[in-house]
């Protein structure tokens, strides 16, 4: 599912340019990317994420995760599934705990999306 | 509202640098953040934002806006007063009609926060 999420996010951006701020989006495209930012419209998910992201190695294990919140580990692990449905981050288990990255290519184009055309009047 | 979301914003990103991904959020940043970004997971939501960032003239009148939707006005009044409430857009009523306009800071900001730190690995 997050690889479909980022090929769709793909056609938003990409080679056409930005999609957001220069182009009326289509009811595809806005469904998709409506999904990835829904998956950040969360504090606990954002504050999973950039965790995940500044994290020391390019990764952080879910046994780092877990401590920072009074929330179960069933539900920081429902947040982690949803940020990984998303294309926002990839795990992998090794051993007893699981290690999770960010997957850049998916903020990257939401940045880009988000960012006005050259020329757009401020 | 929408003046103490884009003020909170700012402490995410703005001089400090991006704050997502180089950073763990703190919970007053992250639930400034994720109010803004769930007003942009909503596919009709994103498809109203797209309208009126790419509108002739930067501005578009809510009743050029509805047609596009099978849905009713007071629905996408809805929509777009989260949309306001967010940061993201500004009206303005003349006389009959509201104008809505990007308000792009918000956009810039959310952009730069989702802007990887330089020198970050991919």
């Amino acid at each position: 599912m997050s690889k479909q999420e980022v090929v769709a996010l793909g056609r938003g951006a990409g080679d056409c340019g930005p999609g957001l701020l220069s182009t009326p989006l289509d009811e595809e495209q806005a469904d998709s990317l409506a999904k990835v930012f829904k998956a950040l419209g969360d504090p606990v998910r954002l504050r999973l994420l950039s965790m995940i992201a500044s994290g020391a190695g390019g990764e952080v294990c879910v046994c780092d995760l877990t401590p920072a919140f009074d929330l179960s580990q069933p539900t920081i692990s429902h947040h982690l599934k949803l940020l990984k449905q998303a294309g926002l981050i990839d795990s992998e288990r090794r051993g007893t705990w699981v290690y999770y990255r960010l997957l850049p290519e998916t903020t990257d184009r939401l940045a880009a999306i988000l960012t006005r055309p050259a020329g757009a009047a401020s």
